[in-house]
């Protein structure tokens, strides 16, 4: 009988590295995780992640052989395969695939996990079948992959997709990037936070978040209190959907995409994001465009869905060349 | 002697339809025009234009062969080979390729004129050898036409690229498409008019241009008074740079572009525009794309430049099927 393929699907977080084999129509066959520790250099932290790699897959290598590995990681550059100055990360700029060499001899590729994500949504999740779309990751941050005629769009030097770093407001709030009014700073799972503080302050609206300081609060706490009637928490998903549907009215205007996915914590609110976030981006938008473009819930299973997006990067590399 | 092939550039504007006989290297053999007559039904219309081109064809026919039809014109949708309620045209929604083909035989492709500007800057202008850049129009309104990887992004509908109906300000001023702040209602010809005026209501800063009227004022008037130091023309000049900065700025954020290319009427300002547009965007942009995104002038020679581009569309369709 001959083996199944997987791949190594790799998404390297802040805090953990999660790591799976899948095959190429989605099914995850295995995964699992080690610390990322932040203070470590990407040379102890690979070899850490290829040892647990190697010990692991021997419980598989009898059903299964491994076709390729496709890493997610922040500040993760696809054309170079390099990881440039991630902010939590010991890393520096450190070419990954160079490293990953010495462990293995199969294809690899690496890209940022909004990307990873906009590719795992392509092969096995709600963009199936499309070839222009936009995933939107809402996070900590807002991450976005841009897929045009089928292909992710990296731009001149790799990094293109920075949705969360187009301008609202050029007045407006401060962003961990260093400027002011990026979108992220209004719509992420730290925007809604940041909005809920502000509308503490501005308003009087009697709130059971008037009882949770900044650090404790959640973006699900956020939306559980919506859920229960709250008006104030009702208020900041408003407010955030009128920021968001707005800029998404101007990714329309650049992209003209099919479907715009929404991924990650702050999508998980479901319709008390959704459903106003689609309401003022049609308000906003340039009539040609009006009623043509859909807003869709991630279709990766959560818990799963980076994994899913880093191994769909290497399939996809795989399937082009195969071509 | 083996004939040249030229290609049929044509492009339709408001007031004339040019056209001209353009080879693959760019260089334009001969060019003409017909008037559009705006009351006038497309059927009739290509029925004039195409008596026009045959006649005019016959004395080059000797020793050149056409090889294909590119067409400029609003509106125009690329994927269904139509022209779709354009404002200044009688033509309602109507497929051109079909009223060509009883013309001619010859392969043949329609696109609006920013995107076709963008074919012509890659085929034979300033974005000879790039494969991901931007080319903005200024002229009545903001047109761009977006290449990625050397393809230009149509999106899932064909009308992708609208960057000047992007939203600068969404209590801003009212823009022709019914909405308000849109980036076009600033940049472009007629944006800096309107911030003349808005600046001649606010302020008390004498200028020549107190003695003219909305109507007569152009583009022209308002860089030949900034080349004279009329300070309010300056003025002007770096306020709509100021917003054009801005938004190119998410432009790159979105694309990652190798360089933006300005084009058209407002283009022709030289570094009144070129100049503080570029210190606008790169004030206004994340670290990871400073100093990277380069802003160009149009290098196609002004009067002919759209029917270059409109020659250049075909020219590329025909690479592409030969590949």
């Amino acid at each position: 009988m001959s083996k199944t393929k997987v791949a190594i699907g790799i998404d390297v977080g802040g805090t953990n590295t999660v790591f799976g084999f899948v095959d190429n129509e989605g099914i995850l066959v295995y995964e699992s995780s080690i610390p990322t520790n932040s203070y470590e250099k990407a040379d102890l932290f690979f070899d850490r992640l290829f040892k647990k790699i190697d010990e692991d897959f021997k419980k598989f290598s009898a059903r299964y052989e491994l076709a390729g590995i496709g890493i997610g990681a922040p500040n993760a550059n696809y054309y170079r395969g390099t990881v440039e100055q991630a902010p939590n990360l010991n890393w520096g700029f450190v070419n990954v695939l160079e490293i990953i060499k010495k462990y293995s001899p199969l294809p690899s590729a690496i890209t940022n996990d909004a990307n990873a994500a906009a590719i795992g949504e392509m092969l096995f999740g709600a963009a199936k079948g499309m070839k222009d779309f936009v995933v939107i990751t809402l996070g900590t941050g807002l991450g976005s992959g841009i897929v045009v005629n089928g292909e992710l769009v990296y731009g001149a030097d790799g990094f293109a997709g920075e949705v969360g770093h187009t301008i609202f407001d050029p007045h407006g709030r401060m962003c961990g990037c260093g400027r002011k009014g990026c979108l992220e700073a209004y719509a992420s799972a730290t925007g809604i936070r940041r909005t809920v503080f502000e509308l503490l302050g501005t308003t009087v609206t009697p709130s059971e978040l008037r009882q949770v300081n900044f650090n404790q609060l959640t973006a699900k706490d956020i939306a559980d209190a919506a859920n229960r009637g709250d008006k104030l928490a009702l208020e900041a998903f408003d407010f955030t959907a009128r920021v968001l549907g707005l800029k998404l009215a101007d990714t329309v205007a650049y992209l003209s995409p099919e479907a715009i996915i929404l991924f990650g914590g702050l999508a998980l609110a479901g319709d008390l994001i959704l459903e106003p976030t689609k309401r003022y981006m049609e308000e906003n938008m340039l009539n040609i465009f009006k009623n043509k473009v859909k807003i869709l819930p991630s279709a990766l299973p959560g818990a799963h869905a980076a994994v899913l997006g880093a191994s769909a990067l290497i399939w996809n590399e795989l399937e082009k060349h195969r071509k």
